[in-house]
């Protein structure tokens, strides 16, 4: 017998259909002997539904007062699903993020889980209760509703997982599991039977958008193991915990993870002189432009060249700082290019194998995809190419690590 | 400068555009130096679509998840509401019920206000906030969520105004007032400048379907001064108060209320012995059905008929039930009858005035209506007649009570 949470997310949760269907998979743990949580959504189209009455009235509503809106959201999923398995004799109980209570910063739309009180769920558990819970959604130390922004629900799911000890976080998507990259790009992509939570980090934040990063990461931070699944077919999905798999035919790398998202900026011929880096992108930066990858050219005469890139819909107006800064610093120019896509491969193992990119550089180049940027971290290699070759660079990579053998599949 | 709480009921806020015109308002009131508590109800529908899918998983929800379900409703209103007054630069801050808090008992879905903590109100109110509170639920001992039940926002806004000591609670609907009679069935009714507590419980158990009863009650009880107005138009609506108008022309009769909602039963020949009317009248209540008007007639030859009136609606079963009764009786026969009307006459004035209902009998004589059952309380005469000559009867009444003439209009 195990404590389960169960996150189902909007989708999952986003018709009276669909909440039986929920209540219905939670009947089948409940049979086995678990002890359940749910956290759940909103029923999709709710938030947006009531956003825009809010937007109707203002453009920028208050926060704590948007906050007490959407939370609804949740409010009526939680009371619904609690319905559907009280009609499966299932005794259930619900709690608003007030009720548990689940208490955060006062950070309106945004706020952050403090510290949980886990007294009352244990104890309905003890009586053989399903206890259902409102994702997303917190208060804070005066009682003020808060919310933990979008795609808080996971969140709360791990945090609820957590503060209970649960055996497992159980996150239930339209997806069957994390896949070594997007089948829609390489046919031969498969889901994987297991990750660790720094691969799956370097994987949601390259683009695989899986689950919440920060859930991701509170789930490592505390070791609750992270399971994602499909809510409307059956299957073990993707364990995401702390250990590698023991399997001696673990690959070196576990997926490719790709997104076409970023534009690049150079500026050319800026001094080369301590100090110079903080000079581009202090400006960048004080814009609330976030920066992902950065490189900086061996100097020659006396400048060098930086490169970034950033978000592509945020181009334009880091074009016009770097200009600038070009104006400032008296570089000789300054260039972008919004048609690139960044590619990596991603794997613990890694660590332990010379030669990874090496391997990745080879397989680039059979097919003559020139690099533009590299860039590397401990379990990772990432390079910016032009933007044409990113499915055949996805598809070329996942067959050199040999990914494309069908394996883990029950 | 006064402190008013403000009602505004579901058709009132049931746009985004209604709210604001309702935060219109509400700012006219501030911008005039008044402090102002808002209570509101869910948004007009939004109930009965919450119910809906309540019902499509059960068709007797558990009481606890309805008000979590249903709760919302307020909740939505409570944060649009507080954006469209910060829109016209207004500070303004929601309360859920449970926020306030009304603690309630725990009876779900029919709950009973027990306390309310005004201490942060109050608060707020001092830093020139509008409160705005939602309306129709509380919260038990247990931190549950509890609602008041339909219309229980009325409730809501006369408890707080009693707790707050507010100088007037204000009930805003869709009806500029009370009127001496429906307007639809006589069109020289006209809008009451005040009436007493006592006269609208009667005028509205009687079918005038204004307020709700139990704020009536609540506001007697407290002595709350309740005022009727329109949402939607400009005037001084209805004061309901302890005292009568000083107005030395004041009619004796207030108004006309009238039903067409009730039935007519008579067990006649019952044997007249002690505890026949409970053993006539006993199984009906056992059975749930409520018994509006009892007469009993006086007996000849050992046996009396028992007449009285139920909801139309529970005639077959109250019937059903009589025949069980006459049988084990061995009375003679059991008549029912729904083509009946009750008419009544309402006014605090009756009291220190004789012959009130002489008067009723006869201009209900002059226009050859025949009474079928007359019963009578400290401010009222009621007659139950043949339901087609109901219009006739309220005009007739309306008139020889001088309601016809146009008095106490601005």
């Amino acid at each position: 017998m195990s404590l389960f949470v169960q996150k189902f997310g909007g989708t999952s949760v986003g018709s009276v259909e669909r909440i039986e269907a929920v209540a219905e998979k939670v009947a089948g743990f409940v049979e086995n002997g678990h002890d359940i949580v749910v956290v759940v959504s909103a029923m999709s189209g709710e938030t947006n539904r009531l956003i825009g009455m809010a937007n109707e009235i203002l453009e920028h509503p208050t926060p704590r007062e948007m906050d007490v809106l959407v939370s609804t959201g949740e409010q009526v999923t939680i009371a619904l699903l609690c319905m559907a398995l009280h009609k499966r004799k299932i005794d259930a109980k619900s709690y608003t993020g007030g009720q548990v209570k689940i208490l955060t910063d006062d950070a309106h739309t945004k706020a952050r889980i403090q510290q949980i009180d886990s007294e009352s769920i244990h104890s309905d558990l003890k009586n053989n209760h399903v206890v259902v819970v409102a994702g997303f959604q917190g208060v804070d130390e005066n009682g003020n509703i808060t919310t933990l922004g979008r795609g808080g629900s996971d969140t709360t799911a791990v945090a609820l997982a957590a503060a209970l000890e649960a055996d497992e976080c159980q996150i239930y998507t339209d997806v069957d599991g994390v896949y070594t990259t997007d089948p829609r790009v390489c046919e031969k992509a498969h889901r994987m039977e297991r990750i660790t939570f720094e691969e799956m980090l370097e994987m949601a934040s390259l683009g695989s958008k899986v689950l919440q990063i920060r859930s991701v990461e509170f789930a490592g931070k505390y070791s609750v193991p992270l399971r994602v699944l499909s809510s409307f077919k059956e299957g073990p999905g993707t364990l995401i915990s702390l250990e590698e798999s023991s399997d001696m035919e673990q690959p070196v790398i576990s997926g490719i993870a790709f997104t076409r998202d970023e534009a690049k900026l150079t500026i050319r011929g800026v001094p080369d002189i301590p100090g110079v880096a903080s000079k581009v992108l202090g400006p960048i930066s004080d814009a609330n432009i976030e920066v992902d990858v950065i490189v900086q050219n061996i100097a020659a005469d006396g400048t060098t060249d930086i490169t970034f890139t950033v978000q592509r819909g945020e181009m334009a107006k880091a074009s016009q700082i770097l200009d600038n800064t070009a104006q400032e610093l008296g570089a000789r120019e300054v260039l972008s290019d919004d048609k690139i896509a960044k590619v990596s491969i991603v794997g613990v193992g890694m660590r332990s194998h010379a030669g990874v990119a090496s391997t990745m550089f080879q397989a680039l180049a059979a097919d003559n995809i020139n690099i533009q940027l590299i860039t590397t971290s401990e379990i990772k290699v990432s390079v910016v190419i032009d933007e044409k070759y990113m499915e055949l660079a996805v598809r070329s990579l996942h067959s050199a690590f040999g990914l494309d053998q069908e394996q883990d599949q029950e």
